[in-house]
């Protein structure tokens, strides 16, 4: 039982954590924390949140579990604030979708003032953002993945990996370097491309939009994600998601070769494999 | 109201034909035609058809609407047959997703022989094939495009309009030409983008395919498509799935661009746009 839950952000991610944390019992009191604090309103209303608050250091004391939920640059700033406001006993992660950078800040952090820090990132989001679409359900059977390193307290990776198991998560642990190539590969160059399809039809045919059915919908429905959420993503995982375009053109490459060589074996053998590969995800 | 219904290859697109055009009354006699007997044993059980044969010729002959439902380069071949078997009065139409080479076949067919013919393009496939996943309302609601030319008569396309309309499709008219670019842009290019998305994790980091979430998913659910149907659409309609290739890239590079620079203000401008002109579709 968490005596404290405090939470720096409340909208999709961090709103679904309090009502997740709320519906399960896990804490005794939770803390919204927020730069605005007319957004604080809604969950609080709501009873997600117990009290709110946007002094993140006043929010944080005395939480035994803090969770970093707002973009991911801008938890990295985050953490220092709470750094020196939270207890030494203290847990807190994060929820962002790239690992190096805010580990290696804690990890920079923890030479001065050692505190545990521990980062997550629950593959749960959806293109759309906010405390209106948080439901305590949204970690139900998703992904989390934590990344711990070798300077991590096993008891605070303990106190993480658990608060995620209770609402609902598949909890794998994966090194930063590693968590950032395996999503750039199957959640960042994804977005990439849906934003490219969408621009690459205003590009050559904006003619066609209004002829566009499921299979172009569900391609590109993460083209409307969050533009400043994202943003920072893209930033924050440049060097990977970079690697992985290349590998995208080279995959666009040998597609496109088979297609203008008129290679029809090629292409229907190259097409069944694929299928087969994405058939394996079910 | 249709005396006999031809229906050249009965699986998703052929079989929800019959299907909806039974459920709506429109045919007093459908009869389904097919390379292999067996596979049209599933539609005669069912009723969906009232007899079935393996000859082309015997099957379309006496009937007022034909509808060639195989793949497109295979119904560019199954045109010629069929052109000599119907009734000059009879109305012959195909599903196929390219548009440019069958009403070439068939005007190049008319010099000889006059027939009525007008290309269709219901907009309601789906990854999966096979008369086991058509349903009687595919078409309902879906976007269904005609493609008459100069040369086209009236009352036939009058005839394919009502048909798509009777059950339940929306239907518009463009030039072949057009049809093909805007299907490049808005169906063949999404397609090529998710191939491509899951060869580029099978390149570039394998390891991350467990942690496929529903951004991935989504994005590439369409890479499980029928590898011969789409040999065919890609083989179809190369030039104009070239020149949309041509354009995606080139909106790759300007995020990638973006993203290298740092440029964080043009990449938040950028998504936004993105997202607006994807929320359009809704």
């Amino acid at each position: 039982m968490i005596q404290r839950l405090a939470i720096v952000g409340v909208g999709l991610l961090g709103g679904s954590i309090a009502l997740a944390a709320r519906a399960h019992g896990l804490a005794r009191e939770i803390v919204g924390i927020g730069r605005d604090r007319g957004r604080l309103d809604a969950p609080l209303r709501a009873g997600a949140v117990d009290r709110v608050t946007t002094d993140l250091a006043a929010g944080v004391r005395d939480a035994d579990l803090v969770v970093l939920a707002a973009n991911v640059l801008a938890n990295e700033e985050l953490l220092a604030t709470a750094w020196s406001a939270v207890a030494p006993s203290a847990v807190v992660t994060d929820v962002g979708s790239t690992k190096r950078g805010i580990v290696a800040a804690a990890e920079r952090l923890a030479l001065a003032a050692p505190r545990r820090f521990v980062g997550s990132h629950p593959m749960a989001g959806s293109e759309k953002s906010g405390y209106a679409v948080a439901r305590a359900n949204l970690f139900q059977g998703a992904i989390v993945i934590v990344t711990p390193t070798d300077a991590s307290d096993p008891a605070a990776v303990k106190t993480v990996t658990t608060f995620w198991e209770a609402v609902g998560g598949r909890v794998s642990a994966l090194d930063p370097d590693s968590h950032d190539r395996i999503v750039a590969a199957i959640s960042h160059l994804p977005h990439v491309a849906a934003w490219a399809l969408v621009d690459a039809v205003a590009r050559f045919e904006p003619a066609a939009f209004p002829f566009a059915a499921r299979g172009f919908k569900d391609t590109t429905r993460i083209a409307a994600a969050d533009p400043a959420m994202w943003t920072e993503i893209l930033l924050g995982n440049r060097e990977a998601i970079v690697a992985g375009l290349a590998a995208f053109r080279g995959a666009l490459d040998e597609l496109e070769r088979l297609v203008v060589a008129g290679d029809r074996r090629g292409i229907a053998e190259e097409l069944a494999r694929l299928k087969t590969q994405r058939e394996r995800l079910a």
